[in-house]
């Protein structure tokens, strides 16, 4: 398998909320209809558009695989610096179990570097405990809680 | 008192870094020189011109007692969600033990909220147990771990 990477484009759209809605938390989240409810294509515009968010589609002969979107966001704190964020990051159900994940974490890695970035971070559902190993083999540090608080 | 809430200007950089640089974390982290170093002003510069970030001043009577940092996040997940961030959060150390940190998060999550965000979220660090107390009593939820991967 030889994954390549590119910036989503408006006609990955639907195969992007497909993988986005596949899994058991995002089947509750997402309104996967035809045509697709214009929230998704208003948020898909403004993230085009935006210089310091890359929602990536991964392929692996012509075949959308994987997404994932990385945003990289300006502070003061570290004398200037820039923290990358990873978040909504789905393996085509499909294609688990084949490293694809793995790989997908390496690439962001070095995009985060190439940005600039002094620091990688994301949030993990505590009760996903295998994905907290999972980082953890990557390097990632749990030196932090995730706290979250939702509006009604 | 009677906070009163800003966006920062140029000329509160000075202080926006004390701030900063004002607690045991920060004065690790941070270099404050005069003339200040080159990074920070290229940091404002880019946050100051970017429509998805709020670097906010919070001032009582003319007097700059505290700072954060607010993001808001355009993500496909939740149909086009929008998630608020707030990081770099500081009040000036005369100025602690006043409840200037409550007030400043019941502003943070309106402001969140008239921006059309879903939920307001951070992470706190496992080594101030006091601070994730405070978030839980203004109703944040610990549901994720907060996993970090600094480059060397």
């Amino acid at each position: 398998m030889s994954l390549t990477y590119r910036i989503a484009i408006l006609t990955d759209l639907v195969e992007i909320i497909e993988m986005l809605a596949d899994d058991q938390l995002g089947r509750a989240r997402e309104k996967l209809e035809s045509p697709l409810p214009e929230s998704y294509l208003q948020a898909f515009q403004l993230i085009a558009h935006d210089k310091q968010q890359e929602l990536t589609v991964v392929e692996d002969e012509g075949e959308l695989v994987a997404t994932f979107q990385l945003s990289f966001l300006q502070y003061l704190t570290y004398q200037g610096g820039i923290r990358a964020q990873i978040e909504a990051v789905r393996v085509k159900s499909t294609y688990r179990g084949q490293g694809i994940g793995r790989e997908i974490f390496q690439y962001a890695i070095q995009r985060a570097k190439t940005r600039g970035a002094h620091v990688l971070q994301l949030t993990t559902d505590k009760k996903r405990p295998e994905a907290k190993r999972f980082y953890e083999s990557l390097g990632f540090v749990d030196s932090h809680e995730g706290m979250k608080l939702h509006f009604g």
